[in-house]
């Protein structure tokens, strides 16, 4: 067990952060010491992961301050430099929820823009961990194996956050816990966040796993290689319905196929009452030549087009818990979260 | 529309093949002189397919018995080469199947052995061309929208066959009838014969398509993207279970889903009465390195293991239809190969 990494962290000029693009072959930071290069960093996915670029929105208004005291920036400039962070990813909430959550401290300067950033951040750490004591304590008391076998897509470790993750949070957890045989992580193509990231935490924590493609899942779950499945949330509609990374929905369908149990886990900042249904959720639709080629290597002949979804949606019916830090919702038994937060307010 | 392309023919002395692992950057040939060479060409999937598998097991014998001239076999010297040929893949049953339709023929000698396998191979060509009109009328029948949106995975083309093609065969038949808009082709990790092979394919057909990961399957399929998936099958249970391509199970479950016709393209050689449910066919597992590396670069950690079942079977209960070039079943509405063969001798 090593340290907890720290992916996001606030240097005094420069947002420092892992560079996930260079991994597993190198863990590498990177210094970002300006709006051009934070927005380069969440369009190159450098830094990715729902609850980490809700940090990294909060914090990139701070930076911007920054600049735009170097610079001197008219509000205007500012709020336009603020406007491009905010919209540098469409699908997740959390990116235009931490700068949103910033920005009424403008007025009061940077240290308090700062100041309620860092509340985010370690916000963020408190509700995941709280997101795998409670994931964990669910699971545990719906699902009879021990030790677990389970499935993961893309990445919900500590670097989608910016500490101990969220679904896979949950699986440090039960692993913790003792409770943990074997983690079968998809690769998650096109850019194999589970290959390339998931599988190196699990080295880092120690935890046995096996890395399959995608088109492998169904086969693993139905064929009852695995006991449960937990994936994170990019945003999660107000009746239960789960925007997640491509390739999240055919691990749902067999997990129902299968009868075992598909979790949802994400920060109660995941859940966008202001989306009524996964219907209007935008799913981003990302270059078709991530699909056509690999480390820069054609794998499609140069007349083909490519789609590129980055996100599916999973509707309520398939999703069997929904895991946040204040409470776990059961979609598929009719429970909504709305109707869990109009009640717990 | 190029000449239908020949992807293995016997020149005389050996086994001319196309090179599969070259494409789609070039189409190269590759003459294949001895049995060393020809079970080489099918462990590296120089040459893949079912119906491919067939062809070239029936040629191996002719190529093992001239091998056997020139260097003197004993009869066990030259039983144990052609044994090594039928055992270097062990899902496909045409694989040993033809080896077996000529081994009958090596005591009358070579060239009554190159006779039976010509036969397979062209009634391999027959067969496609019979599975293409029988699965596009089929397909006519069953969905109303035109132009038609088609989803396959892997290759089941020109170059899965010894000509035409299956699964893809269907796709030709109906874009010859003006029927197709586009066909959305998974990638097929871990090995890419979507991306590579079958989008290389469409393009020398001029049929309109996308290539996508395996994991967009799912949400094009439910998202109401398509309106018929069309896949091949390396074993057909006598139940009307299925093994094919890693990621088959999936794009079934995402078809039940949405309500769409899931189709099985097949010669009614891949047809195993000796098998009675997917349960009883053995499941190649390749190795784990083919999923932790994509085009020589790792992408997992070196600690990471790899889980790379080449195949995964698709029950007879989500099967809308098997089509050979004999019949068409319903496994889903209760019908199985094996009724369908025993009531039609």
């Amino acid at each position: 067990m090593t340290d907890e990494l720290r992916p996001i962290e606030w240097t005094g000029d420069a947002i420092r952060v892992i560079d996930q693009t260079a991994l597993p072959g190198r863990l590498a930071y990177d210094a970002l010491e300006s709006v051009d290069a934070v927005v380069d960093a969440i369009v190159r996915l450098e830094v990715r992961g729902a609850p980490a670029l809700g940090a990294i929105g909060a914090l990139g208004v701070a930076l911007a301050m920054r600049e735009g005291e170097r610079h001197g920036w008219t509000d205007g400039q500012l709020d336009n430099a603020i406007g491009r962070i905010r919209a540098a990813r469409p699908t997740a909430v959390n990116l235009a929820w931490g700068v949103d959550r910033v920005r009424p401290f403008i007025p009061q300067g940077i240290d308090a823009v700062l100041q309620a950033a860092f509340e985010i951040v370690a916000a963020d750490e408190r509700a995941n961990r709280g997101i795998g004591e409670r994931g964990a304590d669910w699971i545990a008391s719906r699902v009879a194996r021990r030790p677990l076998r389970i499935l993961t897509h893309c990445n919900t470790g500590v670097l989608a956050t910016t500490a101990w993750g969220t679904a896979l949070g949950i699986v440090r957890t039960l692993h913790e816990r003792g409770a943990v045989e074997a983690v079968y992580v998809d690769e998650t193509r096109p850019l194999l966040q589970g290959s390339r990231l998931t599988a190196w935490e699990l080295v880092q924590y120690g935890i046995p796993h096996f890395v399959q493609v995608d088109g492998a899942a169904a086969s693993t779950i139905v064929g009852g290689l695995v006991d449960v499945a937990i994936v994170g949330a990019d945003r999660i509609a107000a009746n239960g319905d789960v925007a997640n990374k491509i390739g999240t929905l055919g691990v749902a369908l067999a997990c129902a196929d299968a009868g075992i149990p598909f979790v949802v886990a994400a920060p109660r900042s995941t859940v966008d009452l202001a989306t009524p249904t996964g219907a209007d959720i935008h799913l981003e639709l990302r270059s078709g030549a991530e699909v056509l080629g690999f480390a820069n290597v054609a794998v499609a002949p140069e007349a083909s087009r490519g789609w590129n979804p980055a996100f599916d949606v999973t509707p309520a019916r398939l999703v069997s818990a929904i895991v946040t830090e204040d409470w776990v919702v059961e979609p598929a038994r009719g429970e909504t979260p709305f109707r869990v937060i109009q009640a717990t307010p």
